[in-house]
């Protein structure tokens, strides 16, 4: 048969929030090549047969070793397998999905994405709060704190993120949230703004940290000594 | 039994792109409240004795009638329905979730949200192209076009619009499109910047006009001029 490569968003974590289309895909997947941001109880809904490979590119890892994971699915796809490539959230967002659709093209090989729900919209929708509030927030975006070298993004624009009228969400925050929060003050945020972190979001052990863009690292950094201490 | 109010999100149009969840929440449904961006095959996923209720919200119709599905909500939930209210894409992102939500609050009912994928989501897929390519976009933003009033809301932030850093998304563009990319432009953003205008995303009737953010209105105008052209 021909082999065939599918981006599948894997969503938040809460294995109900996949799509239908994505548990389809994973039902009929030879391979499934995932990502360490997969939770486990997603996996479980892949064939049984199918063999999970756990290519283990953490956004927080230096090494990332994205021509290996597009080789490894290009080869795979060419051998005839249905090779279902899972990311957390939704490829299509802070995902890297665009190295693999153009790795698969450079091969000839066709591919198929199937979105995800993204960590912002799990969490929103276990907070029950709304990201557009019409009275607060004409604007959403969606930025990362963490650029290819692992730094700091040095080129957001931060008079954008200091808008008033926006909700904005940022990925991957764990190292440069401190320096993140504090170009957007400079830039001219409010201190006061409201400000939430959420960790493994949809989650059963999902735990949210609430303060304000000010207050919001020392909180955190508090939370999470809390946490891990002694582990 | 004890009434429930669940805001689910009915993505793109695709009933594949529904979440298992939304498939549950609609199962068990006595009642479902639908807009009319929601596409009639996400429908049929609804439990067959649940009854179907056109709530009608159409983000171009002058008059919203916000309060009165508000309160047809809370009602309902009162006498001992499960109401989901069905809305198109993801109740979190311009879905008017806010208003719902603080409804069924103030009434006492506690309430549930099931998140959804997002037309810019379902597009994304569907064209194989990320919204966040990390040689292009360090920042990914919605906007909607259109204000309480129908109008271009006046305090959007051209600034941040103009960033050739970020990927925009024009939600419910149609009316003030022209006027948007007028403005963006005059903030500075490159006239020849890819734009793409995408009609019923993942829908057997999809179909997208691709120009340019100087030249899309124009091709839009034709576009639709052709394709509505005797009806």
């Amino acid at each position: 048969g021909r082999g065939s490569i599918t981006l599948v968003g894997a969503g938040p974590g809460d294995p109900e929030l996949l799509t239908l289309k994505a548990v389809r895909m994973l039902q009929a997947a030879d391979v499934v090549l995932y990502d360490d941001l997969v939770a486990p109880a997603v996996l479980d809904l892949a064939r049984r047969e199918a063999k999970k490979t756990l290519v283990g590119k953490s956004g927080y890892k230096p090494s990332c070793k994205q021509d290996d994971i597009n080789a490894l699915m290009v080869t795979l796809a060419r051998q005839g397998k249905r090779v279902v490539r899972l990311k957390g959230g939704d490829p299509m967002v802070f995902g890297r999905a665009g190295e693999e659709i153009a790795a698969a093209r450079a091969a000839g090989l066709s591919i198929e994405v199937v979105p995800g729900i993204s960590a912002a919209q799990g969490a929103a929708s276990r907070m029950a709060v709304s990201l557009t509030h019409r009275d607060h927030a004409r604007r959403l975006q969606f930025v990362t704190a963490h650029a290819r070298d692992g730094k700091l993004p040095v080129d957001l624009d931060w008079t954008a993120l200091a808008d008033k009228a926006a909700t904005t969400v940022v990925y991957m925050p764990q190292r440069t949230w401190g320096e993140l929060a504090g170009k957007a003050m400079e830039a001219g945020l409010d201190p006061h703004t409201p400000a939430l972190a959420i960790f493994s979001a949809t989650r059963p052990e999902e735990y949210r940290v609430a303060a304000t863009v000010a207050t919001l690292k020392d909180k955190l950094d508090a939370a999470v000594a809390d946490k891990f201490r002694g582990s």
